[in-house]
């Protein structure tokens, strides 16, 4: 049955870890076809998984299925869930990397499902205490995309731990704390600042010491340093033809300082 | 409907930029075969991405769909294309990106077709201003797999950028002095000259301060340092089981001298 | 017609060699379904592509061809080969690269079948002594995946190349020596010590001068650092939340010494 499912996980590309994965998924359904989000997540880094999957899930078909196995608590108590929304199923651990998958869909709340997965009969026997990729989220993603229902997998639940997302503040003077939430592979730093966060008129945007006049439209519609409303409508600082992240020193969790020009 | 698509960018496999584009192509032809050429492609180097196609593109079936995303001038007036070819079609930034695919076809030029993309029917609405891979190169690469015809997507046009290609240059002594071109994940230097190029006879080879003499068939035909002819048809300077460029500190641009024996 | 071939390569992820072999692949068998193990063997490491190998091509449907081309006598008189077992087939050169595949199948020794790859009819043309994977591995393995017979590559052979592969040896005062086989992207120390090899009752674990204490279940099951049995089956040094390879400097070859705790 054709279906797509989608994998992001921290398991790099040095090792065999995501083909194990594909593997099962193919032995249950020889006609998934099977996308990489992203498998270079920073080892047990939860926030950057479900930042990135947060920029990708949107563009995929309705009933994609996406896995996610970034899981530093695999073996443990920690839940095993699968999450329907109306955009798409996820597998993942409850550890919070769904958190920017969840509160996109506020509006339709009362439309998402969500179970704790319980049910062994769809599992890989016997199961690995250090890989439930292999051998509890891949097979579950598997029956999921031959048509099993979410009631097959395990009880009803009612909520997911979620991580608390960084959000711009405004700072007693007025201006806007923002902060970066990831560093792409060009060096761009990703700031929690949406357009809409922005305040009317020109601005500064002050990171790394640096202070950038206004917004560019694009990469190259600037000298050095810059900044625009990135892809995923978040506010980027760049550096043309370079690292931002290099040149300025920055990383995930630094403040980027948004002032009203005068 | 089935179709092969191919991927060159230089997103890298850190984000999830790459996967957008698939998700984009999906959701409009969910028959696509995508395949990944290249995503590290070294941040903005039109030259190296267009050299790495040229190894790979003509392996794939006719009609493959060859979609090229590094794209320095994003958002810019830079041109976007389509270059149809009796071998494949190419879909990317009117950049230099197609050089090496060009001149290929010389030969065939009456038979090639391009058009520069203008007809914003078959983009994502609203387009990102920094992310034309996703919301341009990929939407009307999945359109054009499902059969639609180039004149659907903008004007013809007769002529693209094209970029300057190293070629070997013959020095006042009678030598040959090449150039490396790309420097491979093995270390392998491969270099701009062709089988034809080299003198007849036995020849010398100058890199990086090191004589070899003659050339090897096979990576394990000679000792230390060998130089031989790639599997591109280029002439490549290797180390036996090591990387001649971190041997040699060599790089692309460098020059390799060839020399006839006395 | 509908077929998984894997690659298994040291070509890395910066060029386009790994795409001209699936571009040979598609040209032959449109309807191969491509999967990719791992890229990222480092270059010539016969032994570690074939520990890789095995973590992975259980878990593929019997019939899928595994390709693997980690092959530094590539051109000179090295054979290619085709072993086929009741769990999946492999093309591969033979250099030892299915050593850990041997043996897995040693019980049903009787019912696999081997191949020297010989007929010329199957290969590109011509052949670059430098890139079998594209010219001679990727277009048998299409071709295999349309249903060519063995008999139709080449000559049955009785027995290929093996690697002595290492295995944990009992020390004159009682302890067990196992050694690393491979370092995971994570940093975990994985040795060629089975959960049969090891001693009952409570063990320490000796590694890079520290000790373990017993065996933990999970990687969150321990502080700092632990040993647990990995998903392979293999005992394992991990440190939580980090990277065991770089906290004790470890590398495959190194010993790990597993003693019963008095």
């Amino acid at each position: 049955m054709s279906a797509i499912i989608t994998l992001t996980t921290d398991f790099g590309l040095a090792d065999a870890y995501v083909a194990a994965m594909k593997g099962v998924i193919l032995t249950i359904n020889p006609e998934a076809k099977i996308v990489d989000i992203c498998h270079n997540i920073k080892p047990q880094n939860v926030s950057g998984a479900a930042f990135v999957l947060s920029t990708a899930y949107r563009y995929f078909p309705r009933k994609t299925i996406h896995v996610v196995v970034v899981d530093p608590g695999v073996g443990t108590e920690r839940r095993a869930i699968i999450l329907r929304t109306p955009a798409a199923d996820f597998v993942a651990p409850d550890n919070g990397v769904l958190s920017y998958v969840m509160p996109d869909h506020s509006e339709i709340r009362p439309r998402r499902e969500m179970v704790a997965i319980t049910n062994q009969r769809f599992w890989r026997s016997p199961v690995s205490a250090t890989f439930h990729g292999r051998d509890i989220f891949a097979p579950v993603a598997a029956h999921l995309s031959l048509g099993a229902s979410l009631a097959d997998f395990g009880e009803k639940i009612t909520s997911l731990k979620t991580l608390p997302l960084p959000r711009p503040q405004r700072s007693k003077d007025g201006s806007l704390i923002g902060h970066i939430i990831h560093v792409d592979s060009f060096g761009n730093l990703i700031t929690d600042v949406r357009q809409d966060d922005l305040p009317r008129g020109e601005v500064t945007i002050e990171a790394g010491g640096k202070t950038i006049s206004g917004l560019s439209r694009t990469y190259a519609g600037g000298k050095g340093l810059l900044a625009l409303i990135g892809s995923g409508g978040y506010l980027e600082v760049a550096l043309r033809e370079g690292s931002a992240g290099a040149f300025l020193n920055a990383h995930s969790g630094d403040e980027v300082i948004i002032k009203t020009r005068r």
